[in-house]
């Protein structure tokens, strides 16, 4: 399925892994999704419909050099991946600001907590205190369960884990204070009827 | 000068120029700053004084080869610029949701409207109506004259251009219904003070 733009541009998902030479950014059915694509789709779905305005930051990249061929674009020749300071998506809903981490695990009872850093811990620590709304959203790719975390959870760990506490999240948490996200065909991680219960 | 993050580390700052083969991102005095350098300067300091989270989003890279050096970085060998879908400039201030972009112009007396994309005009709309604040902040460099003027005013004449109307906002423009921005030594462009004014 390629989704659109308004203006009738097929919608290119920003979406660029390690490893992964290249992609059209073309989105085709939901055969192999990751979770990153799977919310890009529904915020492209959420900015169509008019619900939310969240997009994914792009990743980002120090670059080194770049080459300048004549009469074609700008080639960046050299550069390297940097360590988000942030977490990956922000945006507005319903008047309030939304700062959010996803993560993929692919242990069956855990997160790592090694799949965050202490950046965008103490990032949004600041957006909680200056009235937004911060979540991490986490998928158990065994089971295909996506859950909703308020960030204030993976905070206390975080403190827990420097004091010599354990470095993961069990899926237990997850279960008891966490919001299991809906999936749908569109949106395809409804994650915003979640914030609707639980921080409206 | 340089910044440092809380946790001790020289702040680098996110500026990728365009024909700028690379910068080490630490900050040097005053000399000869651009906009983009002295926002993020001052975002920082928002930051680092606890009165706002705003950040410049990472340039979109398009990346189309990596490679993957033995005991090294992966090195990005083939990557493209890509035209931003949103602005650049994002972030919560006082419970509110911030959007802005900005620019500089060399025109004494205008700054062309190609210097944004239809897709940041209908994001910033987007932005509104979702109850955020949406601005611009536009330099005149002849001047050093530093302006924020609300979205709207933009939006307008952006339709009307497409109607065959002026294809450049006016400096009388700015001067009547924008506010000039201090600028002081920390923050260096003191726009939080004129939100303050506007929107609260």
């Amino acid at each position: 399925m390629t989704v659109y733009y308004p203006n009738g541009q097929p919608f290119k998902n920003s979406f660029t892994s390690v490893g992964k030479a290249s992609d059209s950014g073309v989105v085709y059915g939901h055969r192999g999704m990751t979770l990153e694509e799977d919310l890009n789709v529904s915020n492209r779905y959420y900015i169509e419909t008019d619900q939310a305005v969240i997009y994914k930051k792009p990743t980002p990249i120090q670059i080194v050099h770049v080459d300048y061929p004549k009469r074609s674009a700008a080639k960046i020749t050299e550069a390297y991946f940097r360590k988000a300071s942030t977490t990956d998506y922000n945006g507005i809903y319903r008047g309030r600001y939304i700062d959010f981490e996803a993560k993929e695990t692919t242990h069956a009872h855990y997160i790592p907590l090694k799949n965050f850093h202490a950046h965008q811990v103490e990032h949004m620590k600041r957006i909680k205190r200056h009235g937004g709304i911060g979540f991490i959203i986490v998928k158990f790719t065994q089971t295909a369960e996506i859950f909703l975390l308020d960030s204030d959870y993976l905070a206390n760990y975080w403190v827990a884990s420097m004091k010599g506490g354990r470095k993961s999240m069990p899926k237990q948490l997850f279960m008891d204070h966490g919001h299991l996200i809906p999936q749908n065909y569109l949106p395809r991680i409804d994650y915003l009827r979640v914030v609707n219960k639980v921080y409206f």
